[in-house]
């Protein structure tokens, strides 16, 4: 049994896709336009953090990588959102809805188990995210605490050191089999939880679990439910 | 006005003194012999801290130094801690009791500003310790978090970072001037709260202001009221 659960947040707790669409509405009249919009900002996400795990380009926190894939798509869509707003715009990130099920959960599963997010956001995206939520973790971990973006291992490994457990008393929950796997390299406990509409009606990836994680749950109910909490 | 406390813990907002005395009841049964066992091993605390400063050791977590100032402090007094107990008792710094203010006034003051530990404690420690009161944090900062101790400048200085404010908008509460002037020469924003039992009846350090802080206020609630919070 985990003592500690540490948490994906973009797309396995809040809805990214639709809060961003949403959020672009001053800025892009059309509402498909919206979500064309955030699904490519989203798209140069991996590949900007990988420019730091790959070790071409020192640490600097997400806010950064978010505000220079900004000013990429607007070059690329021609977008006309002015330097002035832009960021206002980055800031959008900070006030992701989360998904239905996140508070009660969140609130039943922190009765027993130590709560915290480790998500490539920085710190205070993540605290500003959790005001706009109502959540409370009991420490705020991830790529700005642990100096590394998932999945490098580096990430998992220091998440246990700084709660000071094993690995295996460290329970990673995600909607994405790929940072389970990360996790579980490294030795931690592993719980799925599908958002099968995280990037749309269309979503064609992670809509089921991949593997044999150790607990495999509907929404965060459901994983308090077979975590006994 | 600030947009975000971050507290100095240990005396600030705990009575460490009376809490690590009342913890060490089962292995030393003199309470006067508690509180001087205490003293002893609060003396090697900055001493020990000041190894990583000067960069003459590698950061460690404080909970390592603790354990190391713990086995020395048994050896002076030929004290009877068993080897097997020892990790039980340095991890009474996890269990500190709050001064009777700091529950309610954190949670008022929580209402208008983010409100993180600054504190030289790990991470873990400091979760522990808010689990044990009651508090809830909207991050932990501090030495672990920020890569050094107080009172070095890059402590404060990343702190503000963090939490992407300008250090003039990061108000440092503590009970200990030298705290604050160290948070002041960065620029911070400074709240000194007296705890004049801090070292017991006897103290003769920190009773009173020794500066012209921002604001000085008997207690967490009148800083509350102090910040129109």
């Amino acid at each position: 049994m985990p003592k500690a659960l540490i948490f994906d947040v973009f797309g396995t707790l809040v809805d990214w896709r639709g809060s961003i669409a949403r959020g672009l509405a001053p800025w892009v009249p059309d509402a498909d336009a919206r979500s064309a919009f955030a699904d490519l900002w989203r798209a140069r996400y991996q590949p900007s953090m990988e420019e730091v795990r790959s070790g071409r380009r020192p640490f600097v926190p997400l806010d950064t990588l978010h505000r220079e894939n900004l000013d990429a798509v607007i070059d690329d869509t021609g977008s006309t959102i002015p330097e002035g707003d832009r960021e206002t715009v980055n800031l959008l990130w900070h006030q992701l809805d989360g998904w239905p099920d996140v508070a009660g959960g969140l609130a039943r599963l922190g009765r027993t188990f130590i709560l915290c997010p480790h998500s490539n956001g920085n710190v205070r995206l993540m605290l500003d995210m959790a005001r706009h939520n109502g959540w409370r973790w009991d420490a705020i971990l991830g790529a700005e605490t642990t100096g590394h973006y998932k999945p490098r291992p580096e990430s998992y490994t220091r998440a246990a050191e700084i709660l000071m457990l094993p690995p295996g008393e460290v329970m990673m929950v995600a909607a994405h089999n790929g940072d389970l796997a990360a996790a579980r390299a490294c030795g931690l406990a592993t719980a799925f939880i599908p958002r099968p509409t995280e990037h749309g009606a269309g979503q064609t990836i992670d809509l089921e679990a991949e593997a044999d994680w150790d607990v495999v749950a509907r929404d965060l109910d459901d994983l308090a439910d077979k975590l006994g909490a």
